[in-house]
């Protein structure tokens, strides 16, 4: 691999253009009315005494909340700020730029209303129960930059007692978009999923819910070392663990790897990934970012082999250095970097999906689906550097929105049917809609 | 008084159009990037990696939340649906219509970024505590449509603990907006506040709201009878009284009208409101919708009697039936008659004043200054139909705004200091900015 990745703008650089739009611009989200105000009687219509009317008509059926207002377009971002990016446990306040970040992608590539609620409590109850609160508002639920396990309890009981879908990004979203990714990446190689042997770095949320997605989609668990900062994770070790790193470390990791290294658990970690990189076909890694992952490792593996490498904002190892010591195929979560294996991908299109069908819940016949639809909606032809749809592309937000409907219907998770071709144009319209004030607003 | 009032749609016409438009749009509001999303490299300035420049701004300063987000422009309109319109307890869902339409008019006429929040959950404490768990996303929050005195617990105990303006509409929204229409009935009629007798129908939120602000600009209280569901208010009274009612039935009602009454509540209320109204020179009622008040009543008031109905849908007695029985001008809370005394010209530009200057809180100057002001901008000769602007007038937002920043900035609630004159351009640039959005979308 001769040719070097060169990012067009240094990280520095994409620093400073940032900071200076935040400043410009205060923020990236505004409130709009999606209704004509032309004359001084509209305000009859919209608000007192007309609205009543609307209000009558829901209080005698709460069903109608959905057509009447925007409830079913509207999403809750929701994050309490203590795993924001990879700058870690920084606040709510800190973490709006990021959730205002998250609202402009949720429009501008799925046309879903979404709103930043950022909380002043770090409670996981306490936050449960506010979101419960919530509910009544919106039509679905994004968890964003909660830190794990916290994560999982108030996923896993928001899912439970909520009748709206419930999402967590850093799980979820970012599975999703390395199934994709790594559906790809097999079939510019051409190795099989049921023979590759997988190493995966990390096991807070996202790390954990890419097994079970991988697992889901056909990879044996049996070729799977899972590790965390305490080295491989397998059946029958006692430290550092939860009941979600146990339900995949009894899966895993058969030969039980690392589990006669020896010292203090940041030397085990070294060595154990080590150990778990020698002969790996393929590196998923959501861990700590700075771009420290020894080189060395990487010429340890098969041969083309595939280095996903997804900490924020910096990789582990970034592209340019996995690839002089002999990866073939790199992925990061960076744009300025071929491979984007982007959240963006992700949960736009699967919400406008989702709430195009009004859907209960987001199962994961839906993340599935997400996955697939992605790895199948590429513009060009597949190469090293192209294993994933880039964002501006314009076919795979709609596929995807489309294959989420279809499998919210397939699985009972929806209260409306629409057909698949319903919901991709809906899809393109509504992100024509959006780009076109864009547009307007900005002159351009 | 010969020539009636016509409405130029009847309540029920509004009502039909209002289903029609709320069905076509599903909903009032939508959320849209505020910055200009021109090349893909743009994804990586307002998400990851750059946007982790802002967060890390703000993570090591707090207060820098305010200029690199659209924090200072986010309102909340919290609702528990407990008293929605004048159709009482009939839920959050059925609520968000009409939250919907506060941010349209929030929007449209103060350009603020208000968001509803419609709550599942009646209890006041945990209202409270949402609430407050949702400060560090929000410049400030508008409590709407919950019961009496619930609103009162939740509305002072949200000023004490929240470093945010918290205001509730129902209560000083229609009070500063009263307050304006007030001032200039008097300048129309020739009566001084010092002289005018008021009886005021409703000791809810609204009507005790109304006392404060009265009294605060001069009109002596003991000029005025507060009456409720049983009755005249009266020092001593035992039954069907609450902390807030006790504080102004001190101070009004001197000579204990009602003291003797007999009979059930209903009758004496009834006989009660007949003995406040002789001589009265002003009503100003905020109690049960349905124009049942007996005109006969309003016959036996002073000359040039000032009737203020303000029950939503529809008035206590409606302006043609009160002028009818000789009242000399007549307000109410509907817009398709002239007069109307509504929250529309409160509540967006004190709020656009208020988060102008970083507020810390909507304290009793600034209403007061928002009244005033109100009453002030003017753009035609007063006349019995013309004591305050209409909403689609154009002066009265910007003074407004203008004159209840300086009343921040004079009472030390405001944490930047801008002039009146920046605040008024600002607010007419935003609400411009607005409009010009509108008309593109549905080209007009």
């Amino acid at each position: 691999m001769q040719k070097e990745e060169k990012s067009k703008d240094t990280t520095e650089e994409l620093y400073k253009e940032a900071l200076k739009r935040h400043k410009k611009y205060r923020g990236k989200l505004e409130v709009i009315s999606k209704v004509p105000f032309k004359e001084y009687r509209d305000l009859g219509i919209y608000y007192t005494p007309g609205v009543a009317k609307a209000s009558e008509v829901v209080s005698k059926d709460k069903e109608k909340v959905w057509e009447l207002t925007n409830r079913y377009n509207y999403v809750a971002i929701v994050s309490d700020g203590t795993r924001v990016l990879g700058l870690g446990d920084i606040g709510p306040e800190a973490g709006l730029p990021v959730m205002e970040g998250k609202g402009f992608l949720f429009k501008a590539l799925g046309g879903v209303d979404a709103f930043p609620i950022v909380l002043g409590t770090k409670n996981r109850d306490e936050i449960v129960k506010t979101v419960k609160y919530l509910q009544p508002g919106f039509g679905g639920v994004n968890l964003e930059d909660i830190e794990s396990p916290k994560c999982f309890y108030v996923l896993e009981k928001l899912q439970d007692e909520l009748e709206i879908p419930v999402w967590h990004d850093d799980a979820q979203g970012t599975a999703l978009v390395t199934l994709g990714g790594l559906i790809n990446a097999l079939k510019v190689i051409g190795k099989k999923k049921e023979e590759v042997k997988i190493a995966l770095l990390g096991a807070g949320a996202a790390g954990l819910t890419f097994v079970k997605f991988l697992k889901r989609y056909g990879f044996p668990t049996k070729n799977m070392i899972l590790l965390d900062s305490h080295g491989p994770l397998y059946r029958g070790r006692g430290k550092n663990m939860n009941p979600w790193k146990k339900r995949y470390a009894k899966q895993t990791n058969p030969e039980l790897l690392g589990k006669d290294l020896k010292g203090k658990p940041r030397e085990k970690a070294d060595k154990g990934l080590k150990l778990a990189l020698e002969g790996a076909d393929v590196l998923i890694s959501a861990s700590k970012p700075g771009d420290w992952l020894p080189g060395e490792y990487i010429e340890h593996m098969a041969d083309e082999a595939i280095v996903f490498s997804e900490a924020n904002p910096v990789p582990e190892i970034t592209p340019p250095r996995a690839k002089k010591h002999g990866a073939k195929i790199v992925a990061t979560g960076r744009s300025d970097w071929s491979n984007q294996i982007n959240n963006v991908l992700g949960f736009p299109a699967l919400f406008r999906g989702a709430l195009d069908v009004a859907a209960k819940e987001i199962n994961d016949e839906m993340v599935e689906a997400a996955g697939i639809a992605l790895a199948e909606a590429m513009e060009q032809e597949l190469s090293e550097e192209y294993i994933l749809p880039k964002a501006d592309e314009e076919e795979w937000a709609p596929r995807e929105a489309a294959a989420v409907a279809e499998a919210a219907i397939k699985s009972g998770s929806a209260r409306i049917k629409k057909s698949k071709d319903e919901v991709y144009e809906h899809t393109k319209e509504l992100i024509a809609h959006h780009r076109k004030i864009n547009k307007f607003i900005f002159n351009f």
